[in-house]
């Protein structure tokens, strides 16, 4: 087993959907290292049971019910819980070192070399630039650290409210001491770095190995289709429009399509919105651009494939259910994941099978079914 | 005389308004360096005089018409005008160091330490992190670099169309090799850092030695109120209310106050945001932001005055003429820069005492000289 780890973080059952994905994306992409992820209470049975099945380490943090010094500090100043949930993953000491990704991230190309750097690489953060992006850190595991970031914290707070300013803080030699703790951008490219200097995102982005979905264009707030197995894309995102794409594929070919019935309860499916509302370590409560470019031109990667296949050519080689977007022709239904709480009590009643990506062979039950035992999102396994 | 110097750009005689702005800043703060402008055709022979008075150096670069090898390079590309003239700094081999400053910033403090830094320094863009941005650079004057840029930007062109791209592909190795060439942000503060991540701003934007005003909130586009002496500043600006105010105390005190009355042409005149949109180099055509913050606090420099001194308490020390404010209680009209065409034009006819900055022993004339022989904006320095 690799010495080093991938860990993220859930603080519910939605979230857990968004840390999922991020596994998955690393597995699309061979990594040779173990993935770990933080889970809080809010997480359930039935979702835990998932991530264990995904995740080589799922760690379970409760801060405020545990007695030791770090969490005695916390109980002092309990607005720091949110900063303090991320600074667990120092925690893991059972790795040599890790890399941190939050759950809005998507892994594009194996960047195992990441492993190659040290505490505490990151990028820059495009809001000002001498602050490192929290998103995606390579970091080392120790209790010490931990202990000192705890105490760090409780003293100083946080300038922003969240972990990305304690962090900061803390290692505040980040912006110029050492050039190889700088992360080249592409291993935490911005969403918005597309409004903001459209030229360098059409020069570089074609690069991009991790993004990081920041503001509003959260890809489970996106409609997908479930007979054509697209996403639709707003005309100001068209750009993102095959991140977007390749997010939904992991979502529901290796995330959705492995969730139990048992889990059709409304705790895992919370608005992930919410979480990342909730999430004020990051900013990025709204969308935005720092420049508005004269032309804003719509930006694809067709051409320059950055997940590997050609998204609007052909279908996932991963695919094993082959081709089934003409099966259900008629179909035009949208959801997103948001959505997806709807679907599963709405369909308590209509029991009909769902048309959250539609599989052929439930097609029948879906024709004739309208009032038999279909049972919403469920059914979506069931039926695959 | 030093060997190092700061040198600007100024391509018409409204630019040079800025141009003599940033001279005049870098002078308040005491500079131990020579300053230097570049300046092409468009530069009326009244302003150049007034530039060869605050600047050691004044260098006309005309492009088109010389005959040399690299605008023979350059007729074959056009479109790379402005690009190239920026380019041209690197001919100040007079010098042995430089410091590049846009005429759309504003030096705040010393920062003669600059020149410690050697070729290419510079600040992240907050666009695209990875790139710096080319409103500061410190270089190095030689001719077979600037032969070489223009070779490079004939071979490869720009990539956002301006000096920006071609500088960040020609200097490609800004972003992983040296932090030295990093400069801190705070010398090449965008003004637009406020909205990107406005709780960084309030932690380190009171470091600001150098302040770049990107997108729409120009100084000159802001309305000043010759009675109070005061600039307005729109709701969504106060966070940047005393850097405004820093930049019209300097345009009003030192540059406007020493124009002659032979420059009241139009040729001086032309709208300096005309020249802004014309400089594709930045992309900067519009203001925004990176993401939208919460609450958006009005931020004030109040009780940490970047400048030196208090400007809501009290008048700028070096300030001669004395509280002129309560002399012209009734006066509330306000004027930008783009209106003083307008009101030089204007006064042709009415022959009024302008308002723009209303010194108090002109206020007779105001009154009793409607149809005198008062001159627009030429008076100004009339009046005082």
């Amino acid at each position: 087993m690799s010495k080093y780890a991938w860990v993220t973080l859930a603080t519910n059952d939605s979230y857990s959907l968004g840390a999922l994905v991020v596994a998955h994306s690393l597995k699309r992409v061979h990594t040779e290292h173990q993935t770990a992820v933080l889970i809080t209470p809010g997480v359930s049975e039935s979702m835990k049971t998932k991530l264990r099945a995904v995740f080589n380490v799922v760690e379970e943090v409760n801060l405020l019910d545990s007695k030791d010094e770090a969490n005695l500090a916390l109980l002092k100043r309990p607005e720091l819980g949110v900063t303090f949930t991320k600074l667990h993953c120092w925690r893991l000491t059972q790795f040599e070192k890790c890399v941190f990704l939050d759950a809005d991230t998507l892994v594009l190309r194996n960047c195992d070399e990441l492993f190659e750097r040290e505490e505490l690489s990151a990028a820059p953060d495009i809001g000002w630039p001498d602050c490192f992006n929290s998103g995606v850190y390579v970091y080392t595991p120790n209790m010490e650290t931990f202990s000192s970031l705890v105490q760090y914290a409780v003293t100083h707070g946080s300038f922003d409210g969240g972990d990305q300013g304690l962090l900061n803080s803390y290692f505040s030699d980040w912006a110029h001491k050492d050039i190889q703790k700088h992360l080249p951008f592409i291993y935490n490219t911005s969403s918005v770095a597309t409004y903001s200097y459209l030229p360098a995102f059409k020069q570089f982005g074609q690069n991009t190995k991790i993004l990081h979905f920041i503001g509003v264009a959260k890809p489970w707030l996106q409609n997908f289709n479930s007979e054509t197995r697209k996403v639709y894309v707003p005309s100001e995102c068209q750009h993102l429009a095959n991140f977007l794409q390749y997010w939904w594929d992991i979502f529901a070919e290796d995330v959705h399509s492995r969730l139990s019935p048992d889990m059709r309860t409304d705790q895992w499916v919370d608005k992930m919105i919410q979480q990342h509302e909730a999430n004020i370590g990051h900013w990025e409560k709204a969308p935005s651009k720092v420049y508005e470019v004269q032309e804003r031109e719509p930006f694809s990667f067709n051409t320059v494939d950055p997940t590997g296949y050609q998204l609007n050519n052909k279908l996932n080689p991963q695919d094993s259910a082959g081709d089934r977007s003409t099966s259900v022709k008629d179909s035009t239904e949208t959801i997103t994941v948001e959505e997806i709480k709807t679907v599963a009590l709405t369909s308590q009643q209509q029991t009909s099978c769902p048309d959250l990506y539609e599989p052929a062979e439930c097609q029948a039950n879906v024709d004739g079914g309208k009032n038999g035992e279909g049972d919403g999102v469920g059914t979506f396994e069931q039926c695959t």
